[in-house]
């Protein structure tokens, strides 16, 4: 066994459960043709979510109290909006909300609920994702995920990677961090998991960024578990 | 429509989803056989769940800060052991804590898991108990209960009936306050979520104490909703 000892798999969500580039590219198609025809969707993602990490460095660095992921979100879309030409003052607040929501509305890739399902029987299975909770319930209710709660950033009040994010959901759980097992994509994550002391499982996800992704394409260090895709990870863990 | 605009349903847990009495009696037996023998089990369910709120009272009044239900449970058992002339001192620290989780394996009303699944359908659906996030979801996860997240006090970080156990519950939702309907067998429960803006729905859980309950029988004010079970409930919300 593995992961011997181990009680709860949290896992990273956006890029190792769903795809969000060609969640939130769907959902901006229609509104970059209404408002700034002819832009790619895939930029439009992609510069969106560039604005991600340093919004929360603002909450990490302690510059900034804690603010739910929706809200950051939708300074960031405000943010982008002139880069492709678009006024914030010619569209609706109503539609800029929808588009914002479009992170609700994330597709899984095609071996997560189905691998999901088979380490629930196993696992205590959880988000430790940078998602605020009601975006993380909107997504697993339309999508299907079976999570048993739904935890992260919100509930640990810090974004990952925070030592705290890791921390805290591993005691909301009443378990030691050796007993809990971040599943990630993303090599960084894991590494600041295991920091805390907790186990890590890579899991692929080699076009999360498109097809040209260069990054986390590999376990970068001798991870407990390194699995192909969610079904790949259940047989490792004999599910 | 008796609920028009609201788009989720929190459920108090202890007594509305679950039988406490029944489940904490089951488990205490073959304790109170080998540490108590004639001592009754429903006598000590009732003297551990007495404990209950004055333990949380602590919290609501600011004397204590938050501490997770898990630990109020333990201490209050600690507390009363004497009273059923148990000498804590006499049993290992391991059989005190495996009678702890007695309130992570209750079991629901017959009706519960039916009710909430028709329910889940039409509206979001979660726990606002006081018990901890780790109760709870050990909870569903054995009885079936399919919540959409694990809210309530823990998340709150505030003991119902305080305000912000109900008003925080709605801000994670990113809902207003009579977008959620609280839905209880307690006529305190519901007034205090009411005070705070919530809709109300009042089932009646008429022996969650016993044969000879007397308190909680009817609705005690014009609650939105009046049910006799959650069959009732998902019909009279048209699910």
């Amino acid at each position: 066994m593995t992961l011997h000892g181990v009680q709860a798999l949290v896992f990273d969500v956006f890029g190792t459960v769903v795809d969000w580039r060609s969640g939130i590219a769907r959902d901006a198609e229609p509104f970059l043709a209404r408002h700034a025809p002819g832009a790619s969707a895939t930029d439009f993602a992609d510069a969106w979510r560039r604005r991600y990490s340093p919004a929360m460095e603002e909450v990490r660095s302690g510059r900034r109290p804690f603010t739910r992921l929706d809200v950051l979100h939708r300074e960031n879309l405000e943010d982008i909006l002139p880069d492709f030409g678009i006024d914030i003052a010619a569209v609706a607040s109503d539609e800029v909300e929808a588009l914002n929501l479009a992170w609700h509305r994330l597709d899984p890739w095609p071996d997560s609920v189905a691998g999901l399902q088979r380490l629930k029987a196993g696992y205590i299975i959880a988000p430790l994702s940078n998602g605020n909770i009601r975006l993380m319930l909107d997504m697993a209710k339309r999508a299907g995920l079976p999570w048993d709660a739904i935890l992260g950033a919100e509930v640990a009040q810090a974004y990952k990677p925070s030592p705290q994010a890791y921390l805290r959901t591993a005691e909301v759980l009443g378990l030691r961090p050796e007993q809990v097992c971040l599943v990630a994509a993303h090599n960084g994550d894991l590494a600041a998991a295991r920091r805390c002391g907790l186990r890590t499982a890579f899991v692929a996800r080699p076009t999360e960024h498109g097809p040209a992704q260069r990054t986390d394409l590999v376990p970068e260090q001798d991870w407990e578990v390194v699995a192909g895709d969610f079904a790949d990870l259940a047989s490792r863990l004999g599910l």
